[in-house]
């Protein structure tokens, strides 16, 4: 930036002021539109989203030569955190998730019973209550886990973003463009993140979905149709028409 | 080879007919001899290892827009697995035993629901016909838990390696040079494999292990005491002698 002429100290400076609204048109990335054969959603709330890495550490040994009764496996703690958390989010129903996406072994050997594991628990609930019971939920299940496996636990949290609620007034203002388009929508809370929530810390925001094909989205197979994407446009460019004049 | 001077056409000829008996000389690798107390043991035979590579593959989606009671996630089915397999050989108890030891997540980020898991089952019994029984059970729960989660599945058996006994009268050798020496012994099988397995298809083997500390192996922790490989090298010693003349 210097390089450049700018000087990173002002930075502060350079917030926005005179922003009156944050309207985000945006891919669904899941299948709910699809489901309900709507083209658009208005989207009522962005999800808690909570990333946490978290590392099990037993013994690395022999796979053939050390017997199962005394090992300490990281492995097998691991497992048994994916299931519970799945499952446990399973049991929750919608629109409570959780991902385990991400898992490093080592040494990554196939005849070495592994020293450690490193994974995510990405762990989503749009109401701020059931959020926060979900997370204390998780920590208590892996205390649990890693003190009656007697393995070394280590968590850290990487992301973490509380919900976030689109402005009500902007919410009817996309209704009513949406009623003057002839365009049928729901209302839906958003399972991912969005450039939003950033906008959210300086002005009111809300968003507009468009049906993702097959709900498929941070896949090459992600798409969306052309008569949704304009229907989209259309309800944005009517919103932001009645904000302005 | 052939820049050396070499025929490789000739290598089957190169087979050595002339050696009478193989006695390996190894470390433990595993807890069993220091448990007893005992310096160094006979091998019985060396278990069957077979290393399989698994892939079971869902959709890959979005962690936060894609509902769980839609998700075809086969870290789900890899945590099943992994639990199903290990739970099971701690049931079996000593010899059996199995290791998943190596896993690959496809694409492997927090936010998103894994393509596909790859990993490794090592699993390991020395009587043959348990270690039959431990496969088709593995292979069994596989089917079963892949087509319960509408999960595909692939199995590549990467190692499989049938139990190889002792010779008995090279184990009856070593247990005359031990007594010989007052070297206190006791009988097990090895649970790694070993040269000596590869030395079986031209000849009589039998060997010796010499105790681990703490068991470990496949770390840089191994460890054996000199007093111990002093024991070993003066029992192998004798019991060459003693074929010899």
């Amino acid at each position: 930036m210097k390089a450049a002429g700018f000087d990173p100290g002002c930075i502060s400076e350079a917030e926005r002021k005179d922003i009156a609204a944050f309207i985000e048109l945006h891919i669904e990335q899941g299948p709910i539109l699809e489901d309900a054969e709507l083209p658009i959603a208005v989207v009522s709330g962005i999800t808690h989203i909570r990333q946490t890495k978290v590392t099990l550490t037993g013994d690395s040994n022999h796979a053939g030569a050390f017997p199962m009764d005394i090992r300490r496996d990281p492995m097998a703690g691991f497992a048994e955190v994916v299931t519970t958390v799945i499952n446990h989010a399973q049991k929750l129903g919608r629109p409570a998730v959780t991902t385990v996406g991400k898992c490093i072994s080592d040494p990554n050997g196939a005849a070495i019973i592994p020293r450690s594991v490193t994974f995510t628990i990405d762990a989503r609930h749009p109401d701020p209550a059931s959020a926060t019971l979900l997370y204390k939920t998780h920590e208590k299940m892996l205390v649990e886990i890693a003190a009656r496996r007697n393995l070394i636990l280590e968590t850290q949290v990487q992301i973490d973003l509380p919900a976030c609620l689109s402005d009500p007034s902007l919410v009817d203002a996309i209704d009513l463009s949406a009623r003057a388009a002839g365009v049928k929508t729901m209302k839906m809370a958003s399972g991912a993140g969005h450039d939003a929530q950033q906008m959210a810390t300086i002005c009111p925001i809300a968003m507009i979905f468009v049906r993702s094909e097959g709900g498929r989205s941070h896949t090459p197979e992600e798409f969306s149709a052309i008569e949704d994407i304009v229907a989209g446009v259309t309800v944005l460019a009517g919103t932001l028409y009645n904000l302005a004049y």
